[in-house]
């Protein structure tokens, strides 16, 4: 028996996983990896580069994949909702910010709406304002987020949006983390950092090398690297990335930052050209330490599948004591 | 068959749940509680208050509980812990701090030792430095805390301390979380808020109230209340509450605080003594959603226990989706 939950459904997908939207990274190859891997890839439309997005739909193929919008973005690009739409998407996914002004049009469309959330009452908002799916994104994922975390959070947003499908975002990179996402009451998981490191993502090769040998004990939440790159994101979302020495220098003092922000924008735009790491920032989570290497989507997928299939199956804590390995 | 790890040996409990020794709020009769429900109860022992750990003892009974310190406050003095070995507890539980200087008395009791730790280097050197039990603590958690989460936290300690059990801290309310936990390899939960609001717990009637009425959306982590107490917590820990009137007043401006501190720490006492909660702190974690009502430790400990049994022994998600419940 795999494992199955609405979104399998909803989706059409064998396995209950949502590739997370990474602006820039989540390409169409990527994506199209995760669908005919048996989950639903999003392509990661972040800030709206009309050209990226197309030949990333483009990328694709036929792979049914749906498409990410970072929401207050694309409310200064609304046009390109029409231009994802065209594709006939599965999903349009929407995180951080009013998805109000395009509900409408997604409704009207074939693609089920997936609203990201960082609270309850954001939950409670997007389940009245016509979400299909609520993803329940915990503050330890990668790029931008909130403050409140993975564990708690599911199960509250479980509650409050029920009998909504609720997906777990934040901290899941294996099959131990799918499998307590299922327990939490969530209908499958987000995954982003995990995907970072595949082969198919745009990430830059030394950014993936540089995930791999990291712990999420190396990661923060901040606004350091959104002034680097010039983004003006409204509060009180942050960017969880791996710590480096960029942001050692400046992220407790943000106000000198600013203060020398033209300079040190050039220089990071330079490092980021350059794939110097020690100033660019490698956009990861705290499920860093699990993982180990570079490896195709499918590969992450099934590794993914089987490890939570196993323990949901036959979960260690219900075997007599005789029965477990001794400790 | 039920839920059984190695924690359930180690300490001889029927429920591998934990009580957080909650300062000041897990007294004797929440730790004898929680211990003949089967799980293991933990005395609070917190900043060391002599005449307070001896009745709390005494109010344990015959109940086998464990003792817990904060481990800077101790290091002042230190012969509290033969105070709480000459009881002979099952188990001496130290957070924050380095325990080097503890580990040995210790070893030569028979309580065996439990070392909570908010990062995967801490978890490595606490196996290093003897500790039978590491507890891997999420900053949802209520109280004070760093800054990883419980989701990618406990594995990552579960694959760096192998074969040592891990159990799971910060977020753990309900079965739900402790089944997840489980899935998360973690060999057990520690609980602290959702007793908060226990019968037993000594806090006062009112803060259980507010903690019931809460949402995990209206906490914060700070040291706002630490410099309120006047107790001079070292960096990196916070302490996370409820939000409240005080801590929207200085939260985001510590550096007012302690310029108006001796009159600020007047009012504050004056509130405590009160039971304003207005201005005093309901130390409560992210799980507050989950957390309903006040009712007595046997009540949380057998719904948290069959809540997650019929979880393991039943995964949704691995019925069929004509046995499914329609959505």
């Amino acid at each position: 028996m795999p494992i199955h939950t609405p979104i399998n459904e909803l989706f059409d997908i064998r396995h209950p996983i949502i590739l997370a939207p990474m602006a820039g990274v989540s390409g169409g190859a990527l994506a199209a990896a995760v669908s005919n891997a048996g989950g639903l890839g999003v392509i990661g439309g972040g800030y709206g580069d009309r050209d990226w997005l197309t030949r990333e739909l483009d990328a694709a193929g036929n792979a049914p994949v749906g498409v990410g919008f970072i929401t207050w973005s694309l409310a200064k690009q609304p046009d390109l909702l029409d231009l994802a739409l065209e594709r006939a998407p599965k999903a349009i996914f929407l995180s951080f910010g009013s998805i109000g002004s395009f509900t409408a049009r997604i409704a009207r469309s074939s693609a089920r709406l997936i609203v990201q959330v960082q609270t309850v009452q954001q939950a409670r908002e997007a389940a009245g304002e016509g979400a299909a799916v609520i993803v329940a994104q915990g503050a330890e994922a990668g790029g931008h987020g909130g403050s409140r975390a993975t564990f708690p959070l599911v199960p509250a947003v479980v509650d409050a949006v029920h009998p909504l499908p609720v997906v777990a975002a934040g901290g899941i990179a294996d099959g131990r983390g799918l499998a307590a996402a299922l327990m939490l009451g969530a209908a499958g998981a987000v995954c982003g950092t995990v995907f970072y490191a595949s082969v198919e993502a745009l990430a830059d090769p030394k950014a993936k090398d540089t995930l791999v040998a990291a712990s999420g004990d190396e990661t923060q939440r901040s606004s350091v690297f959104d002034l680097a790159r010039g983004m003006d994101w409204p509060k009180p979302w942050t960017v969880r990335t791996l710590e480096n020495a960029f942001s050692r220098r400046w992220g407790a003092d943000l106000g000198g930052l600013r203060d020398k922000l033209a300079a040190e924008q050039r220089r990071y735009a330079e490092a980021r050209e350059a794939g110097d790491f020690s100033t660019a920032a490698v956009i990861a989570g705290e499920a860093a330490d699990l993982v180990r290497s570079v490896r195709p989507a499918a590969a992450i997928m099934a590794d993914m599948v089987d490890g939570a299939a196993a323990l949901l199956r036959d979960p260690p804590a219900l075997r007599a004591p005789a029965q477990r390995r001794p400790v």
